[in-house]
């Protein structure tokens, strides 16, 4: 049910296909946030239009709010927000973890309070797979720790608790139709993240995530986290990078060997007004847009780029109107699915050596790395 | 170039075709309000696909922010908001007028101060279509003055100011693609208003509004000045009743013979949470619909109610999710362009008189009267 097939491959780089039960998904994919079972001001149908076909959501805020049983009654994650195609849910650990001042970790599980109402919730490897199948994603994750990358002794306990929780998911998983994703940590210490690489790939996950990146180190970090533990990595499962990233990243990553991305950094520009392009990032609430007749991106093929000027996007920003989130979501979103979708074209017909350094100058003036919670 | 065609009558209820640049209006039509060149959180395709045909937007607004020769040097408002079909501006006299403690009234126009910075403004009747034939509207409306209706000496100052008014905006008046309306004022008394209605449509305007009702008088004050000013009205003009309004409002004014309206009334209901249907309002931050799996109306044929819950817009409203004013407004929108359709096709098809008790108890449960700037 949860088969991968590499297609072609240009050094490292794989264009693939990944069977869900909700759809096939081509890989590379890059995966818009809807945090709350809505990516944020767009309606399922944009979604589409705009080339999305895998969303995530957030175990951790569901589970709060309006609950997993409720969200199971109600025909589960798909029925309940109307996405027909694949859905992956995140474990809840990293938004659980994030909040250092007032959860406490043990063996076991975590023990945290609620960002809503103060309550206090715990969570297991195996309250997490609950949850999960409870949601009904089709690819699900297993619980995790994510720590400080750059301690050692820390990252070192926090990895060998992955492990075991890892392990715990797969014991406590009872449905067929979801795909458990194991997940690689080790922060930024090359033994760890080989020997987490190792013991995951060795473990009966039909895919493999790379988590704790993209949390604060430099981008040098990642890379070099990257290079060492992707060829750990078994060529017949598809590997994921959690929570990247800019355009920059994702076209490094693809560089690497990595087959799905998801990342918050799309829709969140859109509400602070800002919108990736080929001329680098635009920040469309400045004054020189005010006269503006050009779309965003004269080369972007969104809804938004085909009509919507410059100017017009000002005036529904400086007017606080909502209709500047969503055309901005729309564009930014679509310009990463869709250089995601250039690039494994460019795979598939063997022409990524010739393009990926326009594509690196082209997009290298909208870095910025981003993390946490939306 | 703005001809009316007068298709079917059934009683004094009228279905006609109004001939517009931008298309040909099916009326009676209710358009929704656009107030900064933008229907509230709606995309134009998510209009179009509702079953929007005319939009209004608002002068006094546009005039301010973005400014009314920006719209014009960005090609108008059809382009500047993407919306293709029939637009309709206001005067800017209601909203100026609204402003009681800071306008100064004389013959010549109003002097007022921005609700934006509090920079002083002044409107004339050339102003006010200037900066109409700026913006580009289909539809443009004479400057009028909107008194309070049941001072009886104030009112007929007001309606004698709106008629020499009246006149001064024909006299200037340059652009010939864009249709200028008279406007009918007298308040509650129904001398003035016959008076303003013979004199209105003793001049040469393509169409007639009625303003000043729906302002805080009684519905039955309402019916009577209807009942009073339509008869005095030709056959052959569109009449317009500004700011109306909610269900029943469509339902009795189309029975007068009304054949355009708009109000802020669906889309700021969205905004509250609540949303039109046959079995009344309902308002979706209940907790009755926490696990409610029924769509908003299960015989609405919207795409809200074509895949969501009310327990999943809920969800949206409790997490303060954008989306949830999106779904909200297209389902409202929908119901009143729907009703008014579904009314004109019973007159083409001589099934009015059947079916209008149906709507009329259906309908009844969603009254409330609105009026005021959005």
């Amino acid at each position: 049910m949860f088969s991968y097939n590499l297609i072609a491959s240009a050094g490292s780089a794989r264009a693939g296909m990944f069977h869900t039960p909700h759809g096939d998904l081509e890989t590379p994919v890059f995966a818009p946030v809807g945090t709350q079972a809505t990516v944020k001001t767009l309606t399922p149908a944009q979604l589409e239009e705009l080339g999305a076909s895998l969303i995530l959501s957030n175990t951790y805020h569901l589970y709060l709010r309006p609950g997993d049983e409720l969200v199971r009654d109600l025909g589960g994650l798909h029925e309940f927000m109307q996405w027909r195609k694949p859905v992956l849910t995140d474990s809840g650990g990293f938004q659980v973890f994030s909040m250092a001042k007032t959860r406490k970790i043990d063996n076991d599980g975590v023990t945290f309070k609620s960002h809503i109402d103060g309550s206090e919730h715990r969570f297991t490897p195996e309250k997490s797979i609950q949850i999960q199948e409870n949601l009904g994603a089709d690819i699900i994750m297993a619980f995790d720790e994510c720590s400080d990358p750059s301690d050692h002794e820390n990252v070192k306990i926090a990895m060998d608790r992955t492990h075991r929780w890892a392990e715990r998911c797969l014991e406590s998983k009872t449905r067929s139709d979801q795909a458990l994703f194991g997940i690689i940590q080790g922060g930024v210490n090359p033994d760890l993240r080989v020997e987490s690489a190792n013991f995951i790939a060795s473990q009966p996950f039909p895919g493999i995530a790379i988590g704790g990146l993209s949390v604060g180190e430099s981008k040098d970090e990642m890379h070099a986290m990257l290079d060492l533990v992707l060829p750990c990595l078994p060529d017949s499962k598809p590997r994921y990078l959690m929570g990247v990233g800019t355009p920059e990243d994702l076209i490094d990553g693809i560089l690497r060997g990595v087959d799905i991305f998801d990342c918050v950094l799309p829709t969140r520009l859109a509400r602070h007004n800002a919108a990736f392009s080929s001329e680098g990032r635009l920040n469309l609430m400045n004054a020189v847009f005010a006269r503006d007749e050009q779309p965003i991106d004269g080369s972007c093929a969104c809804y938004t780029c085909k009509g919507f000027s410059r100017a017009y996007l000002r005036h529904l920003i400086i007017a606080k109107e909502l209709l500047a989130g969503t055309l901005l979501s729309i564009h930014n979103l679509h310009a990463l699915i869709q250089l995601v979708k250039d690039i494994r074209g460019s795979i598939l017909d063997g022409t990524l050596e010739e393009r990926i350094s326009t594509w690196q100058t082209q997009w290298a003036g909208n870095a910025v790395r981003s993390a946490g919670i939306e």
